[in-house]
């Protein structure tokens, strides 16, 4: 059993987590770090919680350094101050926030002011050291990281999206669409007066339009592969659900390629992947609500020739928690899928 | 005081007419036509409208030609096979369906296929009588039509979202980008398995993506004026929400605007609208519930130099019974706004 | 045309009050005053207001006492502060809180007990000035009012689903029960983490059990004229809507009366009442939707013999704004419904 | 391994036998049946299920006879026709339908009336041979039965909030009062147009009143131990989500028990079972999203001295699946949790 420490227990990353580590065979949840209700027992705070796991929420001041593993599910800016500590005791670590997604403080830089927080990071030496924690990318780094960054959400759905066209080499246009639609959960457990019930309820609005902070990393990883350049132009739009991300990605693509070539293409790209599915069939939310699946629908539009491709994540799973243990899994020599082959519940 | 006939009187559209004609001081509803249901009063359909409307509903055996005009709040196929009735009267109609949206049988093909109904036109020696009842295209031909084809909730948006830059003619792109979300109402009043409250809560999908049957109508009219054939690539989606519409679309534009001369093209192109406002902050559909503006919020992205627009209504108003009074006020003579300036309501 | 000052302009009452009154011919609003975001056009709070309304946001400092009513759309403890001046100077008020309910400051006590505020009353000697503001029940007192109490959402349908079987004496039990259902937007426009959308939808729980706010009100009305005293056992749960109250009443009866029996009394008890309507068929929220109407069900259970109702309002409407009109209505001599007669929008 | 048929596989209920099925050590499913779409993979249906079961529908003439247990997740009136040929074959069912919840044909007879539905039982025989499937009430029944009628959702929620004062015997009033409140999903998957999205959101309407279906099994479990005859006044009501129910109960009880006295009964009652907690906190049908659990807060009022009792469950878990895997685990002599054991998912 390797013993696990979240760190920013008590919001929706931290719940997560719980859920997936307490039918874990191979984790033990050691303990749940959080600044405030300290001495709590965490199923007051999440009472679904209440019979699977008991334990109470204590102080940073009280860190236990004796795990194997520490999850930082916490805000953009509470790792970097810290992860130095564990990284010099070879404690891996995951990071749920921007803090290690980038290889240089001037991607972190616009990361942040994408975001509008504080764009100084201050543990550069870090950033080398660190991988960007997509398995579908970086399955090997990962197996060997001492520190993960966790991918955004949006940023997992548009890459796992476009990585085969981009990774293939066949998109054409030098901009890439995407319009991304998620549930009100990736705002986070206390998000302010915008995402109250009645507010969110019968509506849909874009935000941070062609500057959302999730741009930077995904450019980063589409690009890679062959060193290109391609920008994105991505709208962001909330909608009324809890769970759940779709993004429609549009682009134009070479000559050649028709639904079913690129359809052939997706399924060799993912071929073994065990979250990732490719279908004809135009995925829905709900097909991956507790999941930690991605569904991708590739197509190519017959009246204009351009490629678009439908791509669905729950935002808190595969977009968040479901990624983290599937990431600490490939660390920690475990079967990759272990507590997260399951498919959610509908409807 | 005007006679106004609601033929399909018992859907969301027939609920809206009545709502609307209700309040309005020119009108006076003469009676309510109704496949089903005859003999009931429409308040126990609808017992919001308890207070409001006191007639029941007819039978289409007993319509009754003393009416100024006849809303056809009806599905596809069956105006096209009562109309020429109203028209050899002279009494003039509003057809809510896809009709009377086309000016040949060809392009009515195309809207039928696309949406799997009989594409053979009943009555193609009407089509050219009827007229596009967009009233910030078309306002003075409505003025004098028999027939108007009432647009269609997307297509109102697209159009409207497009019109300034297509009119203007600075769009390079051959294709433009429309990704689309609507709310499930626009499915009808009886709209089948997929639509029930466990299937579509907390949960998005595309359908119909590339040959949606609002493309014909909207190709048609943003291409109108420079007679050129831009196309659109639309991909829609629903969204769990009831009213509501929000457009985004994407263009390349020509060198030389940017956001604030973009959005002085907008606000020039509108002036003295009653029913659009431009504005620099992102529409939610929320703030179009109930009335019958469309918000939109013209942009170019700094860093792609794409032209994006998102476009909000609700989709039961300026998307269907509130431009249907419009043009209706348009051809009887009225203020255009009576009855449609008011707010809606929030939250 | 009557002047009219909103205090408290940018919360949902606020808005509420505006989107009424902008349609009402004989009010003119004069002033919006707010405490925050002043000199910002109240549209640029609500955006749906902005063809409506082009009032700016008003410093407390910039009262202008030139207005006919004023409307206290505050929090609880705001307007015992101030409603004096306004009193002195003979201009008539509307409070939407707690503050001018009750007749002596024991009762205000247990109420802010209930509600968790301070529990001394800075202002006892305008408390015997006060009206209780439901019309169905003071009409008379309303007309003459200088200081109107605007009663609770719940209260209001309490009150009205009891008001004739407490009337007429014909309970039998010294406890009735009442089951309440309120959506979120009851809690205001920033209610905190408990209101969030990921909270809140897929949600329903109890609060408050037997200790809601509204109890001390709703007792006093129902028991006043048979001076007897009568307990409510009152459970209110919070359920994922916006809009909307139903409340359910369960009643011992006396002997002789069936549904038929009960129904005719509470259609003769509410007779010529314009906003209330009784009904055999279940009412639901949404039939009152956006509109000032109360629906009403008695009946008495054949198996139980027990008597049993249920009443739907909008918390906004005849919950909070819209019955704030009403009064004000009979305030001004104006026709009661002036502005409400409406029926919503439904879907 | 223990082979499992479900006939009924494309509803609801067949769905969360295969979310719960699959991840369970000790079934496995051998055959799904349907009426429709046989030949079509299972995850056609319900995509979410693509990785976890890749079954084929059945049709119900191809059925195979080697199994070892038989989930009836079919309509009324289905199981009672068919399953006397397990029963002769010795293979034991659960049927989710009313068909095998009573001991005689006249309780069938009333629960069908109240339905709606044929009242004439065509299987009398089985009913004496049939066990009412509550864990809670009937372990050992059950451990032993050969056709178990899994209880109705609404029976369940009414019937583990009371039974610890029925079986006391410390319940006073000869009528108790039960508000219920229920998500969109127990309707079933093609439940009609009043289940529409558009016609359900916004909403919430009693139905049903005094005559639920649900009545007959739930005063029958809670009066059986005490042989007394207390009715039930149950109000049951749908609100705008998907899963999840609350019920409210109301009664008289002795004198003496205060809320601390009426908790340590039912904590003393409960003790050892594995899916009900006991708490002091107001449950939220949240807190049992897609567990099994049985979360019940009980009460004394101070002011009134009533019982209340709130019991929240997600209808389709305890309220039907789970409890029905819960089942066949004491039947095929599992451990009672297997499966079951997990928290769900927040938010």
């Amino acid at each position: 059993m390797k013993k696990a420490t979240i760190i920013g227990a008590a919001g929706f990353g931290g719940a997560g987590l719980i859920e997936i580590l307490t039918r874990h065979p191979g984790f033990l949840i050691k303990q749940l770090i959080e600044k405030k209700d300290t001495g709590i027992p965490v199923s007051d705070i999440f009472p679904h919680l209440r019979d699977a796991c008991n334990l109470t929420l204590d102080s940073p001041d009280n860190v236990d350094f004796d795990t194997d593993i520490v999850f930082f599910s916490t805000p953009d800016r509470v790792g970097m101050e810290i992860i130095d500590e564990y990284y010099k005791k070879g404690i891996p670590v995951i990071d749920f926030s921007g803090d290690f997604r980038f290889k240089n403080t001037q991607e972190y830089a616009v990361y942040a002011n994408n975001k509008g927080i504080d764009d100084k990071h201050l543990a550069p030496h870090l950033l080398k050291e660190s991988v960007y924690g997509l398995p579908e990318k970086n399955r090997k780094a990962i197996a060997e990281a001492k520190i993960v960054g966790n991918p955004g959400c949006f940023a997992t759905a548009m890459i796992l999206g476009m990585l085969p066209v981009m990774d293939e080499g066949i998109i054409e246009s030098d901009t890439i669409i995407c319009d991304g639609k998620t549930g009100v959960s990736g705002a986070g457990k206390n998000s302010g007066e915008a995402n109250l019930y009645p507010q969110r309820h019968e509506n849909i609005n874009a935000y941070r339009e062609g500057h959302h902070q999730h741009l930077v990393e995904t450019e980063n990883i589409i690009n890679a592969k062959n060193k290109t350049s391609k920008k994105i132009l991505f709208i962001p739009q909330v909608i009324p659900m809890t769970r759940g991300i779709l993004v429609t990605i549009y682009a134009d693509i070479k000559e050649g390629y028709d639904t079913k070539k690129i359809e052939s293409l997706y399924n060799d790209y993912y071929k073994g992947e065990p979250f990732v599915t490719i279908t004809g069939r135009s995925p829905g939310t709900a097909d991956v609500r507790g999941s930690n699946r991605c569904i991708i629908k590739p197509a190519v539009d017959r009246r204009t020739g351009k490629l678009f491709v439908t791509a669905a994540i729950d935002n808190l799973m595969k977009g968040q928690s479901g990624n983290a243990v599937q990431a600490a899994n490939i660390m920690m020599g475990f079967d990759e899928t272990t507590a997260l082959n399951m498919p959610g519940s509908y409807p």
